[in-house]
């Protein structure tokens, strides 16, 4: 209810703040008998982590996640897993002077207002920093996931007014991940990379759009009605800091599209089902229809510039706000790993869940 | 579990198939006391109605409203409120062509592969038919949100390509529901009308987009981390039928922005905090923030065209689907209705979750 | 959360007040292709139903059964399963002399103290016809466990001072239904029935227990801490309408053994494990092991009597209840029927839900 | 779903296994701004902490407790509260002999057959080490009651044949925790000391009876039909490691009596609604009535006994398991700290959701 917990089946359930000791969460539903790989884990964390390049916040944390519980000789066990991060890096000191203040278009108000007592320390709850325990989670998710043959794969298809044109299955996924910008297309990486440092040395910060492709996803995942599979995919998009979009499939530009032009016809290949064109982005009906299933999410520029702005205290009073502390100018290279961890803990629950639904 | 309840507090469970007895649904956790107008409910009910005007479909459906508990007197009393609506203009034969068959971008394929089993006539529970009992939800929803100054307004602000430019503050929403497509430009409406009109005569149909605003919500609403308020009203809209995309405040044109340009600056007026701008759309953290929560909900052509389409049979064999039943050219108008009542479900039950957050 | 639904994977929600328009619920989550029994399902309202035998209440109700969607060609569909049974022998007028009285015991100051509005007629939602629903899905439930191996059966183990010795496996309890009582043991169930008919003709009430047995369950159902299998046996028991204890196995009587009376020590019988005792019920670690689950629920005796008692009015003013309307002078023939619906319902839910537990 | 989540609004994730690095948990909905207590915290573990007297077990575990998150300042935030305790004194190899065989009435057998891999040392997740997580849960959840006026109190009432005569209204139940035994009757706590002395001697262990009770409970908590506050309780006991029991008010003894003894009759005093007698436990129709809430849960011999057993092992051969490891001769004297915090957490949870069904 109070929403740190994410999930049915497979719940992860989440805690701590972005200067707190440390960063935590429990697994629960986790199936017993994976044989995890730590490495992975940890790999998939630094690919979130702060401080890889120039173009994302300086602060240094190793993020290096210690396992507590639900794993024995190395082989998850179905009782909860339990981990903690530990803060090393924090910089308290640096929040003192929005301690009293209300940052514009971060939580500091709304907190303040919902909770009556906050930890402001560099945003406490509210920090992506958060975002670490969802990496956790989605890096096991992902490996049970990769055993039954669905991968899923983000990358950064727009920052600011630069936008990849092609499609994404016009595009080598794998190479995604050799640039810090997290984009497929080298030349567009570079290009993004040099925005996006130009944007930083303006004390600036840009949005931008991440597409997410999930490939293998059986036939039959999701529900009719409220628990669609493309309805879940939206509530975690949106529950990612700093989101202010979804669209599946066609998406938006589908709005513009005739029904003859938008229908997917189906026929059959090898004796599989397939679907000519896929502007449902392999959900039809809320459940997925074995197409591969794609999405965009819309991240909104990061909202602590260095730059001075206006703003009010506690007291009601107009202050001015000085941009402090260590922050990102952009935060698509660093959401690809967390839009993926979102949607593996989304395919998951669902496979999962589906095993229910019959007998 | 199976997603056919939607809500925590403030619970709404549905049932019913378009060609089945009855469609119906239970409201728990509606508080007690409350004195209902059952004219604003079937009203509402009226407005998401088929049979409206020549550019929806020419199904007649009563769509009247039994309440069977949870009413005495007039008045709520905390016990679940049972419903029904009884089918009464289904024309099952309609369907018998697609009994064996697959229509292409429908949920004939996936609920055959997920049930093995399905209810075939008018789509059976995938038929938007459905979201009858969503509105009846939505209208006691409302009714109670209204008695504390929260309005939740929706309109059709786009049409394939005819798309309104005023931001929504510019318009006068009162006049939405004055024409029957649901757009409170006149002028627009007109427009939008002819055009659908046009598509309809093609035997084609058209997507597009609403837009949605809830003034009056207070601070406080929502929670951290998964549970945003963005994050459900995202699941709620992309819970609709045809929907495929959700973007609140500045939405994916945000991406474009830079921080220095998103920010929304705080200032107090009349001692009640506000931002200059309101690119967050109401929501900081997750949280609102006590401005007008917006966004915009985008809708594909409906799957069902007079056209004639290759698709294929339960037996993998390929066929030809002719376009037969009764369907709308363009879901838009009576979307408006659903989208409203699904926000104001979402508002509803935050409000009420949020005063379990306290002691 | 308002207490209204039960189940997760397979989910019971209901509605309905004792003298309403109609009671009814929607099942959720029942898998598809289920052919379903109806004469069955009447036959186990039949015998929860009220008015078969001088020993219970005289109000004559036919509980006949409507189900309004998630049946296609008598299968289950996979989608909601809508039902209604519709009140048609309420005589409200009964009542109207508790309007603004609280009879003791029963549940007419809480509700008043909790919803400010309530309907009192017959006891509006705390009336125990509300369990009629429960019987259909238990009923439902049922049709599944059985094919699966699994029955579940329940009788009358003591009324007042009549208890009965034997243990249940020394009964043939196939005999329980033969009569109005429903104790495995005719001889007893003649001394039991005469005792409740004195009792009645004293204008009295009288408790009992029920004890409840269920063979075939797998290995594996339920879950370690928190959902236990025995927790969610007691919670579903508890939520009964007049009871007012459980215990599993051993139960109370285990309290005063040993660890070395009461351990249940395993051995191998044609491959499969068995205890040589039970004492554990069926359940160790609160994940059943393959052995019979037996549990006995306590009812207290029925609070409305045919006497004169004193108590309060709304006012607080001190008034004389004088005994009206129908009920029954012993709870327990009628339990039987609900104590089974509701262990069937657990022991399903667990079974699809340990479906999920494993990839 | 898998079972290590406990409460709705107020809710408490635990992991952790008797061998583990650390248990721990995520207490989530906690309101904000409480001042903690910790030595308050830390006082109500040591009172369930094992190694406190010679008929307790000689692990000894300081069981401290350390807070990662939620907390600031003193005072809680709203945010989730992660903890973790270390495990400092886990003696494995103490376990070897159990690796491959399953002791009588233990959880070994059954996790094996659900999971197929667990952790065998000291029992794992299955052990009543677990139970510390809950007792942190509710020593905050206490000190959130104690500022509502709201008590809750548990203690032995019977050790093997040893039972108090007294109700609990004639105890002073705050010598509870003057003895080990945790019995507020002086005499009979020496004599229960004694007799779980001899038990332990003779390499055998004993069941019991604890007593709850819950003073100042405000009406209206609870709902009716399946989540009410007995059955709510009634799961929280059940879920208690060796509980086999449950019963609220008159309970068991409750079914000997008639309607006409059993009724509770209301009555004013100073205003206030009262009852002359409380068969019902302080609870009716699901909702507690503002009268004293008690009741009683048995707990079975502990499972591990110094004598020699027979079992089969992994490969369903016979074996002989001798007793080995550290445990309780009877659980008893450690249960009521367990027993009243889990209590507590069903007390606030459903103070919080009260606050939720109001407008």
């Amino acid at each position: 209810m109070a929403g740190n917990s994410f999930g049915t089946i497979f719940k992860l359930t989440t805690f701590g703040e972005s200067h707190g000791i440390a960063l935590g969460g429990i697994i629960d539903g986790c199936p017993a008998g994976i044989e995890l790989d730590f490495d992975f884990i940890q790999e998939e964390l630094n690919r979130r982590k702060p401080g890889q390049s120039r173009i994302t916040t300086q602060r240094k944390e190793n993020d290096e996640v210690e396992f507590l519980s639900g794993i024995f000789e190395g082989k998850t066990t179905g009782t909860p897993i339990g981990f903690i991060i530990k803060n090393t890096n924090e910089k308290s000191k640096d929040y003192n002077h929005i301690k009293d203040s209300f940052r514009p278009s971060h939580a500091d108000f709304t907190y303040e207002a919902k909770y009556g007592h906050r930890d402001y320390r560099g945003g406490g709850r509210s920090s992506a920093r958060e975002t670490a325990c969802r990496v956790v989670g989605g890096a096991i998710a992902k490996q049970i996931l990769i055993q039954k043959g669905i991968s899923v794969q983000a990358y950064v298809s727009q920052v600011g007014p630069l936008k990849l044109k092609s499609h994404y299955s016009d595009l080598n996924l794998k190479v995604t991940y050799s640039n810090s910008v997290r984009c497929p297309d080298e030349k567009m990486a570079d290009e993004m990379f040099e925005y996006i440092d130009q944007i930083r040395k303006d004390g600036d910060t840009i949005g931008g759009t991440t597409t997410c492709v999930i490939k293998g996803c059986p036939i039959g995942l999701g529900n009719p009605v409220f628990d669609r599979l493309e309805a879940d995919l939206a509530k975690a998009m949106l529950s990612i800091n700093a989101s202010k979009g979804f669209e599946i499939g066609s998406g938006f530009s589908g709005t513009l599209l005739k029904g003859s032009e938008h229908n997917d016809e189906f026929y059959v290949e090898n004796n599989i089902v397939k679907t000519k064109t896929n502007n449902s982005g392999g959900i039809q009906g809320g459940i997925s229809n074995g197409e591969d299933i794609y999405f965009n999410v819309a991240f909104k520029p990061v909202a602590t510039i260095m730059k001075t702005q206006t703003s009010i205290d506690k007291n009601y009073n107009e202050v001015t706000i000085d941009g402090k502390g260590r922050h990102d100018p952009c935060v698509l290279p660093r959401a690809v790993a967390i839009v993926e961890s979102m949607a593996a803990l989304v395919i998951l629950d669902h496979l999962l869940l589906n095993q229910s639904s019959k007998i």
